[in-house]
């Protein structure tokens, strides 16, 4: 039985990859069929989850092919094929096994369901400044300051500037492998301890940020020559994952995910662009905007503060 | 030749998932390994693009098991696997074939470099204006008005507010299939149409922005009572892809890549603050605020107006 786009594609003549996306696993490519152009489209399946499937995950009935590649304390890593073959070069999946595991393991590669919040003003002083304040307490930004005082780290440094007041320090983030220029990302650290994030931004601190970023940009831009400054992205989170003002700088290209959605990244520019459109005096500041953002229902900040506030009930 | 950590993973009994993506194509599994708890965190492999794979990508040799699903005039889709094997059960990998393709397939499926640009105020009245009003000229709009005339999609309106100053349709958009929660995709259109863009949005708007985040949410759990308002983001894009004001309403935990990350989508609630705490009296508005954001090389917008300024020469 013989099906003519069978036929037609098995005729394809490749020329050249048009994209690829290794997150979400597919690749376009451009060539001919019969002399005229072709493009293929070609995306990995996602995981079947049917129970049975599921039941038999790792035995050799699904997976034939298994072969270590790395293990450290609990994590292994593995390549796995779905049909016997040779791996690494036929492997289909790779595959993570954290074992022993913990509760704190399970939490966090489970679902998170999302919940967007807004953090008024009132909200912000009376619930969630105390909040913050306790995870600055009892050392837990130490290991900011070694970074900053260059106790630790200090042969990764990208671009330093040690002004007190105006200083900086950018470092690789743990996701780049510090080569390929489209994946780029970088954190920049500021040497002041006055600004726990971007609540503690006032109109007159637009200036500073402006040279902030300037100096971000050129700085990167002059370590690494193939850079243009308008193929980086400046970003800051909120709420942050420790409360030390640090902004990402990103290649543009790299595809972010949930971390530079709308709800939880803002761009420099717009926190600048903000700030000097405010109301008010030099004194006005972003403590006395609302912010809305998502969180997950695990975080503590759901869990102490918005989902409280939600029943009705008091916030601890 | 035993490998004590492929004998672990062997005796892995599934007991149930903890996460799946089918965008990146990975699940996160819990069970057990000799009655200790074990997570696998399982992800596909991207596409090796070795040439010597590439240029027998849709043999025999490759891809031994190919089955034709559907085709519609140029567009052709298989499933597709890396073994011989029983399609669609085993199918490792989806595939499209465009064929012929035009040049504007091959620049749809091409990678485009992205870039970062500001457009300040002036730049905003001088090159972006004319250039938005062009995209409004010529009947480029009448389907958003046959659809708020009713003439189109009628039978598609999920809710509707035929107030002409307030109103507005709530509509699903093409991704969504009407029915899973959690990638719900729904889009707001305002009736009124003399708000192109955010750029054309005052002080004095933000009662009636906040008048209607209430009632797409309301109206958005009314209608779904599985949803609750926190489960909803709400988000303008800037630039949007048409220039009638639209909202897009889209469930929280739906992944919306790089259309919903900051430096192209703005919350709305993002966008009433800040129009809230602008200076100035109720005629001030997002005209006079320099907006940031990334463009790609192939746009309109980057090709006519902000790769010129870059090279310091004359805009189109």
């Amino acid at each position: 039985m013989s099906v003519p786009e069978i036929e037609a594609i098995r005729k394809f003549v490749f020329e050249r990859i048009l994209n690829q996306d290794t997150r979400t696993k597919s690749v376009n490519l451009f060539g001919a069929i019969d002399s005229q152009p072709a493009i293929i489209i070609a995306e990995k399946t996602a995981f079947p989850t049917d129970s049975d499937i599921l039941e038999s995950f790792s035995k050799e009935t699904h997976l034939p092919a298994l072969s270590l590649i790395e293990h450290n304390d609990i994590y292994h890593w593995f390549l796995a094929s779905l049909e016997s073959g040779e791996l690494p070069r036929c492997a289909n999946a790779k595959l993570t096994l954290i074992y022993p595991a913990t509760e704190t393991h399970v939490r966090k590669y489970s679902a998170q369901s999302l919940r967007m919040v807004t953090e008024t003003a009132a909200i912000y002083k009376e619930f969630v400044l105390p909040y913050i304040n306790t995870k600055r307490e009892n050392g837990r930004l130490n290991w900011v300051y070694n970074i900053l005082e260059k106790k630790k780290e200090s042969e990764s440094i990208i671009i330093e500037d040690t002004d007190d007041r105006e200083g900086f320090m950018l470092l690789p983030d743990l996701k780049w492998d510090r080569k390929t220029m489209n994946s780029l990302y970088t954190m920049a650290l500021v040497r002041r301890r006055d600004v726990t994030s971007i609540r503690d931004l006032k109109k007159k601190d637009a200036p500073w940020l402006r040279r902030l970023q300037k100096n971000i940009l050129q700085g990167l831009c002059s370590k690494y020559p193939d850079l243009e400054e308008d193929q980086i992205k400046l970003y800051v989170h909120y709420h942050p994952s420790y409360y030390h003002f640090h902004i990402h700088a990103v290649a543009v290209s790299h595809d972010g995910g949930s971390g530079q959605a709308a709800g939880k990244a803002l761009l420099l520019q717009t926190v600048i662009s903000q700030l000097e459109s405010l109301g008010g005096d030099q004194e006005a500041g972003l403590a006395d905007v609302d912010f809305t953002f998502f969180l997950g229902e695990e975080s503590e900040l759901w869990q102490n503060v918005f989902s409280n506030m939600k029943k009705g009930g008091k916030t601890a």
